[in-house]
């Protein structure tokens, strides 16, 4: 569906940088199995984190899960190329993100960038060290998920601080967040153009018609119910991406990947494609909202799987857009987002203190060592910008 | 917690309109008992209503727990000061709207405002007659609900449009839809001036760290899992009404009002005043986003009840921002609204034509006699506007 070719792991090329990099910017992400053989171990760090997955006797019955999921999990990413490519696209996004950096922020230069995935290797540990090893003293945790969620960004930073313990390193850097962006003006063009190139890909004289079916990754309602905000981001994002594509065609949003006995954020997007054939809609766009790069979401659930459905039930053109992986647009909205973020002295974004109501985990929304005081934010002071 | 004063209900007053109305404009929203005697009426058409609630053998179910509720509703309202000021406020609403527009759309004056309630009068049939009767022939149906629900906005159209077969005056207007205006920026700068007047009312130092606590009606989960659009609208008016106030202050959206034995969308306004208090949160402002006018919701729910909530739970400044009610910056939002919309040519938002996935409701979605086809739309052609 897509023109992302099939993958196969490389190892990591960091590209030398010559003077002791000034600016460390650490890129949350998800992660994903490189190859095959990766697959057991990423899911059985997925299953081992109670920030995503709370069940009863985890130690074990995660693992169990884990094993028994596996040799289906092999088999989706043995179908798109043999392993997940968002560590190549996670890369390249880092490398036109510093590069322009280097460029439109000189007095925070240099920058360099460190890959810390949740699931799968390189880790946050990896990454710390890494960044020591550098010589970084200050240090941006940037998350790549655009909206937040205590499940994907959340889980990333607690993470990212108990590295921290883990390494001995915890008071090796001066930390601050971009923890959420789902209205940044970079972030909506960029995702704009991705919904023109999916639209172009249908005939003009009915383009206007598609049906644009945003989907986003789902979750539980226990987390929705404890106050998340994703869901309302998420929103945010697509009522922003539709007003700057300025287009008539209808569209809705809708939730992928529900698993497992609880009940999900609705509508299911798999759901949305089934009912959507049955009253004979013909033309459906999926955007993926909620990720930056192709992963097994995109390239095996929508393309795949949710294409075979589409299929079935009569929608004869099925298109997904591209994802947003090294489009020049969004690695200029990747740096725009890091420079302001470093020219405004913020520690984090106003929002990112405001832990879910209903939260139990006494480690959410902690900061080690900000790079000023959080509290300074609440009195309206700017923290001062790293200097040049 | 408001300044609103305990009202009584007046009898209608219509403004004399010396010249025949050019453009009626029709007014939808819920409604409420005006008298208490009003209360158990009001309760038999909402649980008539399947398009908000269905019931095993409703014709009998329905009637009966309406009737059960009567006597717990009559407090609330008469707590409230005996009856619901929705009409009131309706009213001052479309005379504001009115008189700006026919000076800023003189080419579509005179106008004259109509008032269609789902539950109360003045109910659809009441508002289509006098219309008729006024020699209307170009007629808005204006939703007062910001965001698209078909429990809400898309009830009251196919009421308007049954009422419509019922007085024999089906084909007695050509129609256009203003059927939502989540982010119009009218909307959304009204809507912030209450969160300012909120806000203004907690000591300047402490200001910035009260918790904003959005409040909007709670859906069913299985309104949500059809395809309903409110929760992205809602989410959307947030995020700008939080961009254009420009604060630091955290901030969250909840839902409000769940009743019976089913799972609604949550997370619940009440729940989420509990847990804050439970952390020893102090100062929380709650901002009714999805209602214009203060009723039950605002009056009874949100400061009564979920007040005193938070008294019990130690929070000791619990405020309730204004509702929109007679606010002349609002109405301001709603003349430009109906401009923008008479202007625009168009019968509907691109949007509307975008049934729920899920709607087994064969009558919606309908607009009876369109002002224009509403195919030219998705052909990208303006309809021409009504000519002064």
């Amino acid at each position: 569906m897509t023109d992302v070719q099939p993958w196969r792991a490389q190892p990591t090329a960091r590209p030398e940088v010559s003077a002791r990099p000034k600016t460390g910017i650490v890129m949350l992400n998800l992660g994903g199995p490189a190859t095959l053989d990766d697959v057991q171990p990423f899911l059985l760090e997925l299953f081992a984190d109670r920030e995503i997955i709370q069940l009863p006797f985890q130690r074990w019955l995660g693992p169990f899960i884990a094993r028994r999921r596996t040799p289906k999990v092999r088999q989706l990413y043995a179908n798109i190329g043999g392993g997940s490519p968002i560590l190549r696209y996670t890369e390249a996004q880092g490398q036109g993100m510093v590069a322009r950096l280097d460029r439109i922020s000189p007095e925070t230069a240099p920058h360099k960038f460190y890959v810390a995935f949740r699931y799968a290797p390189p880790t946050s540990d990896a990454a710390l060290r890494a960044m020591h090893q550098d010589g970084v003293e200050r240090a941006v945790a940037f998350t790549q998920y655009p909206q937040f969620s205590c499940s994907t960004t959340g889980s990333s930073l607690n993470e990212l601080w108990r590295a921290a313990d883990r390494t001995g390193l915890r008071d090796a850097f001066q930390w601050s967040l971009v923890d959420r962006w789902p209205v940044h003006p970079g972030f909506i063009e960029a995702m704009t153009e991705t919904v023109r190139e999916g639209l172009s890909r249908f005939a003009p004289s009915v383009r206007d018609r598609v049906t644009i079916l945003f989907s986003a990754h789902s979750l539980p309602l226990d987390v929705i119910d404890r106050g998340d905000s994703y869901p309302q981001e998420v929103g945010a994002s697509v009522q922003r991406v539709v007003e700057c594509l300025g287009a008539p065609n209808p569209f809705i949003l809708a939730y992928q990947s529900d698993v497992g006995p609880v009940r999900w954020l609705g509508p299911s997007t798999e759901q949305v494609i089934r009912r959507l054939g049955a009253r004979g809609e013909k033309r459906v766009l999926v955007i993926p909202i909620a990720f930056t790069s192709d992963h097994i979401e995109t390239l095996s659930e929508l393309d795949r799987e949710y294409g075979e459905v589409a299929h079935q039930v009569g929608i004869t053109h099925y298109r997904r857009a591209p994802a947003l992986n090294e489009r020049p647009r969004f690695l200029d909205a990747l740096s725009d987002i890091v420079r302001e973020h470093l020219a405004s002295g913020e520690v984090s974004s106003t929002q990112y203190p405001m832990r879910c109501p209903g939260c139990t985990n006494p480690q959410c929304r902690n900061v080690l060592n900000p790079a000023a005081r959080t509290t300074r934010r609440a009195r309206g002071e700017k923290l001062k910008p790293v200097a040049g």
